[in-house]
């Protein structure tokens, strides 16, 4: 471990040199790699470059893009998003792939930026449909990989690692891929380059020139790209409303530093990101410095350290990482837990560490718990229900903002702008984000000297026409959202979940009723059960009440001879619902059945 | 309105006295007011005070404190909480009133801090089954009015006017109202005087040294309590995990000017908390400064603004205020709509701006949307999506903290630590507030020098026993939330609504089956309808294999000879729940209803 320390001085020392060598060392790696044995056509000047956004516009999440040039396609990533309140049940949610499928036959490759489940989250999903070849890092492979082998995809893909600084040919397109910082690491841009000129595909990124891995986003390779003109440009949106810079992932390592120190004889547990291997590779660094064994916690941390470590890029010296069924055989105080659940969600194993539900981890009084990760909007309460049953149980949790335990894995406004004057694009197109993300970048875009007929906000589908001489978006294609729910996939369509929510506020009241075929009379019922209306032990009077109404709508439809089922179910239905919202301000489900006997 | 502006700046000049000045007022119209006429009994000095929360620990919201001494009680608040997302349906929740119902003869009163739902919502329920009388500052009062007319309370209840300064004389206790400032005019603490000590109940607070009503809260009293000796003290914990101070009210005043200006030649929409008077005095006061007139919309708005201007709360010149309906005769440059909204929330009048629903409002391009709040944790998406909404239509949208555009009404570290100095208690409290919240002030009380001993965090229910010499908290008594759903109260419990939640997550699928009573056999059916689940016409394989799984148990029940209905059901739902969840792995709720002929 000294002989570490040493060289960690040594690498300080050296630092300052350190951007230009970096961009040196990709620039070496940089050669032409056709995947394609066949001639590329000679590009048209012409022809127009279409640029697709099916899904990342007006949402966090499901980032795709599809390029179309001269009658050739590129898809850039395939990811998922996770369900809103309003998707109860739901358990991912996916691209609408039609306009893909559609064009299976113009489509040469899938370039994927970076092994975010927003990026690569859909991949199996679409792999089921078409087989498209994927190109992508080391890294990203890996997690690509591991996702297909649980979808059992794996042995039939067809999956490429290219390193960055590589060129990628893919019928009409050279994708270039450069190297940005990110929460991850082996992210890329792409430079893609067709007849029509270079359009430069941002993907996630931040600056940060002091990285965990010293690999400092390729500035230089983006600046040539700049000079020589390039036509289009696609950026990362998420921070657009952050002034200032992000901060480096070393400010996050310092905070680490201080709080073991604060830890000392108590146990720790860290929550956080699982792809955030630069993250966990600082509580690795400084659980060796502070002689703690590591344990891991969470089926997808597990997943994550394994397939990191396995490429190397995460470094974990001898004996340091011990099965968390082993932490009983160590005092507390030696040992640090790492754990998903940072966003408090509740199957996770921070969560079950919370509630007493982790079969390994009881939390107990002292016990230092750092949930290094900001909630994502919409998460907030799921976390601070995590925190107070951390802290009823005794333990100091470390979760604000003000400790700097987390930093953000995207550019804010000032490395947005920088980006912009290194890229120089003529058009800017700011993808990934809301509503209110993209118009924040088109400000910056706009203050940065781009004029506001140059810039488009699209929407999912937007077909946006760049050539020389403009930028227009003139049609739309299909583009949409798919639930995943348990194995179905678009099985729960809006009427699905518009019956979920009904249910959900109101519960359900189930009439069930047989009639004879030939007299019309009533032979067995109503019989009626509530599910998340009332609880009916203590409600039996109201029971007893929409049971009358039900025998008298009934004896009403026989009287006036109505033979017609379902207008029956109709008339027991709108009786039902009229009494109870008179009665008690609710409108559960009625759900008449009428059996014929 | 020139004579209005010379007036401030008269104002201006004398602020600097003002804080004593204030003082000064508060004092002279200090008296002791007997609202009961029988002479109290000298007071017993060797009892302890109970003070007893039986709502606002652990939770934010549903604030209510029941305080005895000497056989004698008296409640403090009595407000509501919101249900969250494991609360599906659920309008408010309210404090569990059994323990207080079980001592009702003893109750001498109920006093009000402020007019917040989270400190009166509840009251209209609490009177339906006990008519206790209730004290507390105008503006309270006419707040606590329109809650109980709605309810059709108001004819019996009790309500008395205090002014801040005044002492109430209820059975054993003497409780001073002391002015401090908040988000909403007339706010007060308590100082309870008992036999046992002075305990000073804060409420919530903040401390505004510029308040729009130039009446800043009354330290010279509460230095006067802590001179002579305060045994406890409660506080609120809302803010404790925020350093520094809250700002002023005055500088959102600012704000609005800057914009107001920005705006020139286009409409402006402000949305804020209904409650928040000095707030929409500062718009109306900048839209009449910019020659606007103002109209409001959102039921909620319009009441307390009618309210607050009756009572002299809110100085609106005339001809100012318009009808919403009139503003179409105006030209948008020439108004101003304050409307509530401000936290997303979907039926307010802000949303169906935002989304084309609002009858006298659409959002057109270059509107002014101020959205002077931020959002409350929870809430963050839905005002999201309100932001987002409003920019597709193209109109301008302020929301971020950035812009000054919104303060708290709570007071931050400093200010909770300032007045933990001013009033000196022996013994700490902490109240309103999550156990992060709760153990962050516990924290800021023990760098003040309060020993830890002499601090309790306690839980609803806590029977917190404090005399001169501890502060000990041996038992609990009833406390818990109810839930309002509709007109019912208390009627759904946890089973409903894990029902709700089951339903909501997965659907439910009902078997309706009718059965011969002599020969066993079926006669009708299985007749099998889902909802929620998938949507049917595009799964009927699905839905007759279910019919199939049925018809097997069904077979298998009768050749076993199985008569028992119970058991039977048992089997039909295992059968049906275990082969959907092997083919779809979701697990709808399962209904089977036998029906015997």
């Amino acid at each position: 471990m000294s002989e570490k320390n040493v060289k960690k001085d040594v690498k300080k020392q050296t630092k300052q040199f350190k951007n230009s060598k970096n961009n040196n060392k990709a620039h070496q790696t940089k050669k032409q790699v056709n995947y394609k044995s066949k001639n590329s056509k000679p590009k048209t000047p012409k022809l127009p470059i279409k640029i697709i956004p099916l899904g990342g516009l007006l949402e966090i999440g499901k980032n795709i893009t599809l390029y179309e040039y001269d009658g050739d396609m590129l898809l850039v990533d395939c990811g998922m998003a996770f369900p809103d309140e309003e998707m109860p049940g739901i358990d991912i949610v996916i691209p609408d792939f039609s306009y893909i499928l559609e064009n299976k036959d113009k489509i040469k490759g899938l370039v994927v930026t970076h092994g975010h489940e927003d990026h690569i989250g859909a991949i199996p999903y679409l792999l089921r449909e078409f087989n498209v070849p994927i190109y992508a890092t080391r890294l990203t492979v890996g997690l690509i990989e591991g996702k297909l082998k649980e979808h059992r995809l794996l042995d039939r893909a067809h999956l490429n690692t290219v390193k960055p600084g590589e060129i990628v040919n893919l019928g009409k397109f050279d994708v270039e891929f450069i190297h940005v910082n990110h929460s991850i690491p082996d992210a890329v841009a792409f430079a893609i380059k067709t007849g029509a000129g270079t359009v430069v595909h941002m993907g996630d990124f931040k600056i940060d020139t002091t990285p965990i891995d010293d690999f400092v986003i390729d500035f230089s390779r983006f600046a040539e790209l700049g000079k020589k003109g390039v036509l289009a440009m696609l950026s990362d949106s998420t921070n657009a409303e952050r002034p200032g810079y992000t901060s480096s992932e070393k400010l996050v390592g310092g905070s680490f530093s201080n709080l073991f120190k604060k830890a000392e004889g108590r146990r720790i547990v860290v929550a956080t990101f699982s792809s955030n291997i630069h993250r966990i590779q600082q509580i690795i660094d400084e659980a060796v410095r502070c002689n703690r064994k590591v344990a891991i916690s969470g089926r997808s941390m597990l997943n994550v350290v394994n397939v990191a470590s396995e490429l190397g890029y995460l470094k974990v010296p001898k004996n340091v990482l011990i099965e968390i069924e082993a932490i009983k055989n160590f005092p507390p105080e030696q040992t640090v837990i790492i754990t998903t659940g940072s966003q408090g969600e509740p199957l996770s194993a921070l969560h079950r560490m919370a509630f007493s539900d982790h079969r390994q981890v009881a939390i107990m009084p002292g016990d230092m718990i750092i949930i290094s990760a900001t909630p994502i909007p919409g998460n907030e309460k799921f976390v601070d229900k995590v925190v107070n049953e951390l802290m009823k149980r005794g333990a100091e949790v470390v979760y604000e903002r003000m400790y700097d335990v987390h930093v953000s894995g995207h550019a804010c406004q000032e490395e947005l702008k920088l980006m912009m004057s290194i890229v120089k694009p003529k058009y800017f197109i700011p993808v990934h984000g809301e509503q209110k993300h993209l118009i924040k970048h088109k400000m910056l875009a706009e203050e940065m000297g781009i004029p506001s007929d140059n810039i488009i906000i699209g929407v999912n589908g937007s077909v946006i026409e760049v050539s020389k001489k403009s930028i227009k978006c003139e049609e739309t294609v299909t583009a949409g959202r798919v639930f995943v729910d348990g194995l179905g996939v678009g099985d729960v369509g809006s009427i699905v979940l518009r019956d979920r929510k009904h249910l959900s506020d109101n519960g359900i009241i189930v009439v069930a009723v047989s009639i004879d075929k030939v007299t019309r009379e009533v032979v067995a019922g109503p019989d009626i059960i509530s599910r998340g209306f009332v609880y009916v032990k203590e409600s039996e009077d109201l029971m007893n009440e929409i049971n009358d109404v039900v025998c008298d709508v009934l004896e009403r439809c026989y009287i006036h001879n109505v033979r017609d089922w379902s207008t029956i179910k109709t008339k027991i239905k709108d009786g039902v619902s009229r009494f109870l919202f008179t009665k008690t301000k609710r409108s559960p489900m009625v759900l008449p059945m009428i059996m014929e006997v």
